[in-house]
């Protein structure tokens, strides 16, 4: 019985939830702001009298006028002993928003918290268009509203035509570590998105490294071409940058700029899967082109350091503390941390 | 000089922003999830090819299929020592987010902090449809967007005319509170919101409250309606609710389950605005028969208590500390702090 119990013991002190959760988070400062975007002018439109509430008293709007768009929010979480030496941002991918880096879908904390324990003043944003940036109708085409079964394949939880709508026909790859039965809470997570708005995303994420920077970013997916890109245009200010998946890259024409430490990491099966193969290949030709113009790029797939099982939400996976102490290591061997 | 520097230095130590900064906030946790929500079917749509990265790799898309909707984001941080003796919820007004309790715009602590710092384990939520709880395009009608000068004068910055797209010609209300610098920075905070989404508001905070009380309420504006409303459908869990410039109230067919403590608290110039007037007046209407009924609300109207020039906004006015520690007494003299 004894022996059980230590057993036991041992596992939950290994439990990288536990692990995490032993002391208190001590902030000198937590807040946030909205930056970046422009107005524009709306004219010749009819003024409306809106009922706001129902059972309350109607309002007179004009819609006419000048609109703020193009915003972006983004909290901080300022430590009381930092440890790290420059903040980190974190930038989601798309159709999220920053809770990609809170507390995961299966109640276990996140990366966020990670890195707060471990000394970082952190900044999540939400991408300008979504989340508590807000949005508007001003934006060019449609948004993109995702069905429940999209990413189980597209995120790489299983291969093509492992989805099912029957929770116990879906199938996965083998020893995969998302938590399977989080999947639809992780889908309550998701924002509608517009695929026409890049350049204002990437005019929003300099006004913040203007503002806060310098800085370690770590960016996912989407947020891959918006970091290459924002440390291209502001290579002085972007440091370090950690690309999580990245599923496209900056100009090849601009690379000589990044002089920058850059980690690309990739998940289990990201090499063979038909479409993450191609993005994968094309990252790496981005590298090559960086490492050609004397650039310092790693690329870093998990399966090759004996990290497996992990999919495009590796943040959200099981073992995500083990591949945050991938980065937290690499940082601190390109000395940003101590 | 000494005298100046004397009297510079007592005007900052007076500042609520520098009062509020001086100990780290301790937490012994803190996180984020969503909550509630109801999955739709959509069918007999033509599947898509979508580039969501300009110079990615394509993706099909079958539109087809069950969406998740309909869901609410809530963050939390839980004190390391607390001294609420229940947890507070801030839920926010119309066309706006849980940003609204967060950094003032003009960059001092707002209540999010105050709260923190006086030892509530505090939850912000952000209303479904708004923020990072996403919207979906199945809500019926369309969303409302705000010009820049529309809360101007609906939120009682200035009187009827006040407003000017020339800031130098601007006016407001004597002695007004609202740091009338930072409206546009305040304009930043707002998202699109609809007319016809209540019920399913309403029904996402009762899914919250189900799971995080028994609570402390505090709702803004359009959050009033839905503080009363999830009140009277949960009484055994809504300990106390202190509805901040209610817009509209609940159904005075179900008072009789009211007789948690209340307070209602409005600004300055509300008796008097030709809108805010009846709002107040169906409010007092409202806040007499949860009276009549036997319940224990008490209406505070901010000038009567020598607060004097306080907008609809009053969370993020100057004198927004001074109007939380009405609040904080308030709590304690109910027994729900020490």
């Amino acid at each position: 019985m004894r022996r059980l119990v230590l057993t036991l013991m041992a596992g939950l002190i290994a439990s990288p939830a536990l692990a995490q959760s032993k002391e208190p988070i001590a902030l000198r400062d937590m807040g946030s702001f909205h930056i970046g975007g422009r107005q524009i002018e709306v004219s010749g439109q009819p003024v409306k009298e809106v009922l706001f509430t129902p059972g309350g008293v109607p309002a007179k709007v004009d819609p006419n006028g000048t609109y703020q768009v193009e915003q972006m929010y983004a909290q901080y979480f300022l430590v009381q002993n930092p440890k790290g030496k420059l903040p980190l941002l974190l930038w989601h991918g798309g159709g999220l928003t920053g809770v990609t880096y809170e507390t995961k879908p299966d109640g276990n904390p996140g990366w966020l918290n990670y890195f707060l324990r471990k000394g970082w003043d952190t900044y999540i944003s939400d991408s300008m268009e979504r989340g508590r940036s807000g949005w508007t109708d001003k934006f060019k085409g449609d948004p993109v509203f995702l069905p429940l079964g999209d990413p189980w394949e597209r995120f790489r939880l299983g291969p093509s035509g492992s989805w099912n709508a029957d929770k116990v026909k879906r199938t996965t790859y083998p020893g995969v570590q998302f938590p399977l039965d989080a999947y639809e809470q992780f889908m309550k997570q998701g924002v509608p998105r517009w695929v026409t708005t890049d350049d204002a995303i990437v005019a929003a994420y300099i006004e913040l490294v203007d503002k806060v920077c310098p800085c370690v970013v770590l960016v996912h997916s989407q947020g891959g071409s918006f970091g290459f890109k924002v440390a291209e245009a502001r290579p002085d200010k972007v440091k370090a940058l950690i690309a999580v998946e990245p599923s496209a890259t900056g100009s090849k024409d601009k690379v000589a700029a990044l002089k920058m430490p850059i980690a690309v990491i990739y998940g289990d099966n990201a090499k063979e899967h038909p479409r993450w193969g191609k993005i994968r290949q094309n990252v790496v030709g981005y590298a090559d082109a960086i490492k050609g113009a004397g650039g310092n790029v790693e690329v870093i797939d998990l399966p090759d350091i004996g990290i497996k099982g992990n999919t495009h939400m590796m943040m959200m996976d099981k073992n995500s503390d083990q591949i945050a102490d991938v980065m937290q290591k690499w940082l601190v061997a390109k000395g940003f941390a101590d």
